[in-house]
């Protein structure tokens, strides 16, 4: 079975727009901080902002790459006390002059603005009280709503393995496993192979997030010998891409995993677009 | 080899009385409020209160069991305000009519002042900007201290088998050997024995905090064939212990280990006095 982003972005998108219009939210504003050069955050904030448009939200993006931290802090506050603006975003990372300050930046956002839910405060409630509160990270959001929509989020006592690169991730993901009961294995770019294949071996459900094409691929499979959790049992999920402009590509081999898995998802066109709807649908989850 | 607890008491505790010394902090005082009815909390605290006065602080024990929220919210408000009082402590859990808002108690504690470093932000900053800001957890750091102690804690790309029952105990441990490069598994009480033998196989730490006597011991062994990292290339590491009050007990059968695995903690009598240490010298890492 393929899990198919697009059915849950379009579910994603219906729920917030209801919520906007019972809220009457129409036209709210969303600022988005651009705080750093690369290519891709640019393209990203403008996919976001063209996005918020499609839900009948307005989206000011600052481009305030070359500004120092007082201003940018300055500004944050701006949009904090402006009731026009609803929320505020900072796109990571921060260009270098502000890199050591990003905590700081982050944390000037009022927790009930911080539609990415990177607030320290919210991130620490959501840890340690996450019986009362989820997280809002988007990427790990995402993850959560594809397994969801497919009726595969039941992960209690069942064996996960997260390979991870990004802290930003791989930690609300791994946190938010354990709160349903799962046992995890976690694997970095230090885990030795032979390793990665035991916990591949006896996983059911395996995320990637590591930004190397087809890590989980043929090549992993030829090594194995037998699974201890067979093949046709296991839910595989990409939850990022690389970020190669020409041809995008995943962490995991869907078209080889296809007919084999019990279920894949097709990375990599449709995971920024389900992030971009992850984030916005967290507008209802902030406290009002 | 015995990873003893003892000698880590006594260099925490030198350490902490030099702080202490050099500025000048004698008898400075910690307010330590008791919010339940368990035995167990009250001779934790009497505990906390007399190491308190062995490194030349004043403990001042709240016994306040039955006061209502707004009484407590008040009290520590008022602690955090006095300059006397250079630290607060919660002893969890806080007694049923203050059960749910056990966030708002721990969070009313001014982080300067927070030994335990369980207040919400304190945790999320840690958690979220772990480069710059280390758990508190006493019981993280007494784990922490024993590695450090006998030049163990090099567990980059080791695979580390975390079991676990309370958040408390397994959050920090566990995002504290990510920070640190490992490869974690992570077990509870709903994995499988055969995962779990599997895990058990696999790695070359163990910490185990599960109040189930001796899980990790003949039984367990006996259904193992090999172990592809063969014990006596494993640490075991025993992070709390179990509450009978009559004889204490480990999760790990240490007598059993000795002389088959390359180190394990002798549990359960100094695990206590560890945590203790641990907590009392935080007070070396909060914020002057």
């Amino acid at each position: 079975m393929l899990l198919l982003w697009k059915p849950v972005v379009k579910r994603l998108k219906d729920e917030t727009i209801s919520y906007i219009n019972e809220h009457s939210l129409e036209w709210s504003k969303v600022a988005i901080f651009l705080l750093n050069w690369t290519k891709a955050s640019e393209v990203y904030v403008k996919m976001k902002a063209k996005y918020a448009a499609s839900i009948w939200l307005t989206a000011d993006i600052m481009f305030w790459k070359d500004r120092e931290l007082a201003d940018i802090l300055e500004e944050i506050h701006r949009c904090n006390l402006d009731s026009s603006y609803s929320w505020v975003m900072v796109q990571l990372p921060v260009a270098d002059q502000c890199k050591q300050h990003q905590m700081k930046i982050l944390d000037s956002i009022h927790p009930s603005k911080d539609i990415d839910g990177l607030w320290s405060v919210m991130f620490g409630k959501a840890w340690f009280w996450w019986s009362e509160i989820d997280f809002l990270s988007a990427t790990y959001r995402s993850a959560m709503h594809i397994l969801d929509h497919y009726s595969l989020w039941e992960v209690s006592g069942k064996v996960c393995l997260v390979i991870w690169k990004s802290n930003l991730i791989w930690k609300p993901l791994l946190l938010g496993l354990a709160k349903r009961g799962a046992t995890i294995l976690s694997a970095n770019s230090k885990t030795p192979k032979s390793v990665l294949l035991k916990m591949f071996s006896m996983s059911e459900y395996v995320f990637s997030a590591t930004w190397v094409k087809h890590i989980i691929g043929k090549v992993l499979i030829d090594d194995l010998e037998t699974c201890s959790v067979p093949l046709h049992k296991k839910v595989l999920i990409d939850i990022w891409r690389g970020s190669d402009d020409e041809w995008p590509y995943g962490d995991i081999d869907w078209e080889y995993f296809e007919d084999k898995v019990k279920a894949v998802t097709p990375v990599p066109w449709w995971v920024w677009p389900a992030t971009v709807a992850s984030l916005f649908h967290n507008i209802l989850s902030l406290p009002r």
